[in-house]
């Protein structure tokens, strides 16, 4: 399969399940993965859910403007590079972000993220 | 070495080198290194220079706003997410960019680039 029809389906999946359902996002990480989410550090899927769950807006909406992906190395994983701009419910304007993603191939054919790091592009 | 150190010193001696003295970038990349640049693909190290050093823009200063690391994994690698602004000759305001570097260890014990995604974030 195309590598960038795989990232742009990931970054599809991920969103709308950040935006419609943030609790089972936890499917998509394990207990090796980090997420650095405005300079915080936390690691292992239980302590990531409980932190995007605990974000201080109930409901979002994130929009994609550019997926941009690479392999990262001998063992199949892929680096996806995502912008776009995230729209709070009673803000005016939406922020921009950055966050980019590394997918590991899982047994099953899948993959997990081992990396992830978040960014707001204070506009 | 902590890396964080080690993220904040290759970053700040990859844009020092970037605002003086672009050709001199190529030893930080080798033949497998990928660069993707607003979308555009380009592999090894000599490519990427021809790219960097191509540009329409002679001069230019970039200011980091923020630098995240993170390992990549069990080969030593590290990823680098860095946000900042990007400021143009004659140009009133700074451009606004996010980019990745996955970096992996060399045999001299130093780190090359293997990975690199950029993307301006048209404010």
């Amino acid at each position: 399969m195309d590598p960038d029809q795989v990232a742009k389906a990931f970054v599809e999946h991920y969103y709308s399940t950040f935006d419609t359902n943030r609790n089972s996002l936890g499917n998509l990480y394990q207990e090796s993965s980090m997420l650095t989410f405005e300079g915080q550090k936390i690691q292992g899927s239980q302590n990531i859910v409980a932190k995007l769950t605990s974000l201080p807006f109930p409901q979002c909406q994130h929009t994609i403007s550019t997926v941009d992906c690479q392999p990262s190395g001998p063992a199949g994983g892929m680096l996806v590079f995502v912008s776009g701009t995230l729209q709070l419910p009673g803000e005016q304007h939406a922020l921009k972000f950055s966050q980019m993603f590394h997918l590991m191939p899982t047994p099953q054919g899948s993959f997990y993220v081992l990396n992830d790091i978040f960014r707001l592009n204070y506009a």
